[in-house]
């Protein structure tokens, strides 16, 4: 794996710093949104004397009021169907690694969560990307696009939605076309649900746990760091409906031991975090998107399709190459001694050269922040050296 | 992977639990040893409003002073040699995958702890096996053993020390051997050194990093949870001195984003706790392991060498097939409504077959537990059908 083009720029931030320079980060999915109530909490009062080991599967009491959470929405998922991993990741690398074999394929909607590409090197898979466009909101591709690259060692399609790092929510069209598909093929079909809870329809966000007939192929991926805000704990899980799966990942499960025990309780504790925090979240997110969008609107030649769900979006912008732009940015670039930090969008493309003229922004600061860093992008675009307008 | 002969024995286990038969867990390396001072505290004070992912490599803040720990024991490693991990566990993995290419093989000696064999099967290494014998306490086998299994294939040797499941510490000469064997072929010398601190001998215990001219090929594998009693926590780490190791394995330690963050400020906590708290673990340990090594002796037909370390012993007992014999002193046996859960030592072999007549004592209850389940074990070996004495 070469360095991804976010972590090229480290030195340059840490320059700029060094400068005096203020730098807006938004080149990061840390928000700095509380920690779910309860959470921090339940681990302060902790009084147990010996830090155990949990189940590998992890601490059987949070996984039971987990499964009662899915039902409440809906979604048919007992304490068996749910392994607690560390992180999102985790269970990302579990699920690969449970349902393909090496050198098998797997179909992801490009431009993806750049670590895709390392947890499928870890299971030994290939990544097949199959492109979505800025023009058409980065909507899923069709049917027959997908088809196109569908051969006999594919066995899996990945999305993620909402999308990191476009925003994108799909709609109830497209995640059945692509049940239709993937039973069609009979595929798995993995969804990182990480974002779930940032979801800015009228419609709740769905599961394809929810989609019919999709027992036996959907592998959902779900994690606390975002819906709690609490990225440090490093709790996330594996959820299906698929005994098999389950029975495979538990021996990688079990290889590991047990998930950190007291980040466990945190989690279990959050569940009971009131409506009111997750609304307050939510109502605060759309403001910050809202307030990105409309900015990016005003720059001449900025293309910004508005986000459904998550806390980014993929912004084109009127430069020559983002690489060089965000490092430009940092280095040679200050607005009132301040500056923004974003992530070249060619990290997230595995088709080499696309994302040339985007970058992903993730709206995770404070308005009066994102009001100023928006205020520093478009004075930047003006005077960008390789700017295309 | 097929199920360990130790999970085998849980529905058994619950059955002897459902007659209200009390079962003496000297199954499983879950000390009951309290957390060490200061662990528990630590995260129990942390005021921070936001949980968020800490460096990839762990905080730095602890990785400095966990430096300075090793440099204090005389072992020249700065903080940029140490990645923090999610557990010991992580740390293999990483490092095997950092090391080794697909098809590559490691030799490591048997009876070993046998979730090696997951590892390795995520990093598509292969395990080979090279014996050790009961009759020679365990040792090292020779260099020219070692030199048969070495082809243009293996990559690395991997030891545990002191061992798990045997409590082998190996001597400064067996260590000195191996270096030279590494040396002459240009291997990675892997050592999982989480039981460091139980060492029993009158010398501490020497770690691989400080064996001359190793800097390039050792990579050494740390763990809190047995050290620290804090097996919950999750937090291992990897040390190498080898740059381009720590290069290749913050790859996959930033696909990961990071290891737990509340977790770490307990162990940087704990690197404070007293001498006194070790001495008192290491006098606990010392005198479980007499009172269970002096019980095994009176025990006719019953082979135990005296271990050096780790709190694990591997016995040989006068029976037909351990798989059979622990799940009969579960099924069928007890004494005073009492039974033992050990572990079959065949699960530590990757030589089938091997390790038929042998089980692993974990000895990590209290001497009075120890006792009665010494006890227990002696009329359970004159009463067992298939005794061979």
């Amino acid at each position: 794996m070469p360095p991804s083009p976010i972590r090229k720029l480290v030195p340059f931030a840490e320059g700029a710093v060094a400068r005096g320079v203020k730098i807006y980060h938004l080149n990061i999915g840390q928000p700095d949104i509380e920690t779910a109530p309860g959470f921090i909490e339940a681990i302060q009062q902790y009084d147990g004397k010996v830090l155990e080991y949990s189940h590998s599967a992890g601490l059987e009491s949070y996984r039971r009021k987990y499964a009662a959470q899915f039902q409440e929405r809906g979604i048919k998922v007992d304490h068996n169907d749910i392994i607690i991993t560390t992180g999102g990741s985790e269970a990302i690398i579990f699920g690969m690694m449970s349902c393909l074999n090496p050198g098998d394929e797997v179909i992801i909607p490009e431009p993806f969560y750049a670590n895709y590409n390392g947890f499928a090197q870890m299971a030994g898979v290939k990544v097949v990307p199959i492109t979505t466009h800025i023009e058409l909101g980065f909507a899923l591709p069709s049917v027959s696009d997908f088809e196109k690259l569908i051969n006999e060692r594919t066995k899996a399609i990945v999305i993620c939605n909402p999308n990191n790092p476009t925003g994108t929510l799909y709609t109830d069209e497209e995640l059945m076309q692509l049940r239709d598909l993937v039973l069609r093929h009979d595929l798995y079909l993995f969804a990182d649900e990480v974002y779930r809870m940032f979801s800015y329809g009228d419609k709740p966000h769905r599961s394809i746990l929810t989609l019919p007939g999709m027992e036996q192929h959907a592998i959902v991926v779900e994690s606390v760091s975002k819906i709690y805000s609490a990225c440090g704990a490093r709790i996330g899980a594996l959820v299906t409906k698929n005994k098999e799966v389950i029975a495979a990942a538990m021996k990688f499960a079990q290889a590991r031991l047990s998930p950190p025990t007291l980040e466990q309780v945190g989690a279990m504790a959050a569940l009971d975090a009131p409506k009111s925090y997750f609304e307050h979240v939510r109502a605060e997110y759309i403001s910050r998107r809202d307030l990105v969008v409309q900015a990016l609107k005003q720059i001449p030649g900025v293309i910004c399709p508005k986000p459904g769900g998550a806390f980014y979006c993929v912004v084109q912008l009127p430069i020559d190459d983002s690489d060089k732009f965000c490092q430009w940015m940092l280095e040679s670039f200050n607005h009132n001694k301040q500056t923004v930090m974003m992530a070249p969008a060619t990290g997230f493309y595995a088709t080499s050269e696309f994302g040339k003229n985007q970058v992903r922004i993730a709206y995770v600061l404070n308005k009066e922040d994102l009001h100023n860093a928006m205020e520093c992008l478009a004075i930047a675009l003006q005077q960008y050296p390789g700017r295309t307008m």
